[in-house]
């Protein structure tokens, strides 16, 4: 599969990919780059990784990008060009660059003007799967077993290199579909992205309210349902909306139209239309 | 506990009372009034009940008033004033009434006008506790094991039968509450029936798109968990809705302002504000 795999970002995307491809088999060197040395060095003690280099140590890095034939990002996707810019200038024409970005415009942008003529070695890739817990101690070697995983190639790309990429995520458990980078984006402005910043704005309005605490005693099972999408990554979920921006604008829109058919509904007292939408609704929980 | 308990509505609620009552040891007669002889011959049929009356039974219903010792109410809140017309005329004056409903002024005010004089008898309550299922088939015999139940006695309430009503629940695994009506409905217009409604608005807005059934295929744990609470009952939420309509509209009102905040920062890039709303939002999930 790989003799020697760096990933960028060993949190509980990279360290669960890491996990997984260990527990598969696969014998090559696993090399976590991170951010801070006590981050990293984290992954290494929970034998996550090989081997802990952090971004600011030059040299290690660059014998470690010289001898790869992997790499893979799996930090926020905001820091998706300054990492491939940082990654370029060492990368082997034989190395295969993989992301785990939740959206795909924008880091495909990213990847363009950061790696030039090297684009057709980067594979964009999504796996569909996460917690609500983060960090390298949540990573999990069955993260991925029977999940979705997007791939959205692009012209540049080699079959061999899609093929590969494909091939990593199967090895794992993983289920690969094929969508092009804008099909992606629509697709999880609508079913993820919109939702976290709902459940995000429910928690900001009820901590408005004089009476959050009282209120917060009494949450039922769908207050906590918000409650635990609400309780991801700030940094990451700022990251996506950003890079997502567009596409989310048009589903938040949307939205809002919608709730202002219920406003009025409501303040009709318009039981027709209230008991329509929600019959529909209700349906799509439905086998 | 009761020699005759009549409860109106076997559903979820009704019934998985009837059933934790049973399994607490309690050897009275459990009866149970339907709109359907469908639906109450099969709570007979299951053992949730001893007895199934249905509504337009009228000579069985006056025959189970008279000799009840309770009679509790688990039907949608709007249906309230209704039946607590028909049950009025026989509500012997020993007999102890209440209710299971999710909202709590507008029952209030339905028992008051249809109990006359009789109100005090009425002690409103409301457990905490659900499932996305909803009819008998899906009672349970421990849905109000550690549930809250709050409780909003009325000036009426003689503290004899306020304290009965609390033992009954007690009694069930659950933790009374005590609240006024108007907290109760606040409480939970935010915690609860918020909450509802951006589901079924969510459900609402990718039912509307082009590329609905793609997305779907797509969906992620945070959009399943609306899904989820969008399935629950679309004529239990219709009438929850409409009867806690003004300080829902309120939190609505709120939650919007709140939407439109986050959608001028994304619409700005601003990520400074989108983080500290985030991160904000994530910690009520914390312990």
């Amino acid at each position: 599969m790989f003799s020697k795999l760096v990933i960028f970002g060993v949190g509980l995307i990279g360290g669960s990919l890491a996990r997984a491809l260990r527990k598969a088999g696969c014998q090559g060197e696993l090399i976590g780059v991170g951010r801070t040395l006590a981050s990293i060095t984290r992954a290494a003690v929970l034998g996550v990784i090989d081997r802990a280099i952090t971004l600011d140590d030059e040299a290690s890095l660059i014998n470690a990008l010289i001898h790869a034939d992997w790499v893979v990002l799996a930090a926020p996707v905001a820091q998706t060009h300054a990492l491939l810019a940082r990654i370029a200038p060492y990368l082997q024409r034989h190395t295969i660059v993989t992301d785990a970005g939740s959206t795909k415009v924008s880091v495909v942008r990213a990847a363009r003007s950061a790696l030039g003529d090297k684009i057709g070695q980067f594979v964009p890739a999504h796996p569909i799967a996460g917690r609500e817990l983060h960090g390298v101690d949540a990573a999990l070697h069955d993260l991925y077993a029977g999940r979705n995983v997007v791939l959205c190639p692009l012209t540049e790309n080699s079959p061999d290199a899609l093929a590969r990429v494909a091939e990593l995520w199967r090895t794992v458990g993983a289920q690969v579909h094929i969508m092009t980078a804008e099909q992606h984006d629509r697709v999880f402005a609508s079913v993820s992205h919109l939702p976290h910043l709902l459940a995000f704005a429910l928690m900001e309005q009820l901590l408005s309210a004089d009476d959050a605490a009282l209120k917060l005693t009494f949450a039922g099972s769908s207050f906590r349902d918000f409650t635990r999408i609400a309780a991801s990554s700030p940094e990451m979920w700022r990251d996506i909306c950003l890079a997502n921006r567009t596409m989310l604008l048009a589903d938040l829109d949307a939205y809002i139209a919608v709730l202002g058919t219920l406003r009025a509904a409501l303040d009709q007292s318009d039981s027709t239309t209230l008991e329509r939408v929600f019959t529909r609704a209700a349906q799509v929980g439905q086998p």
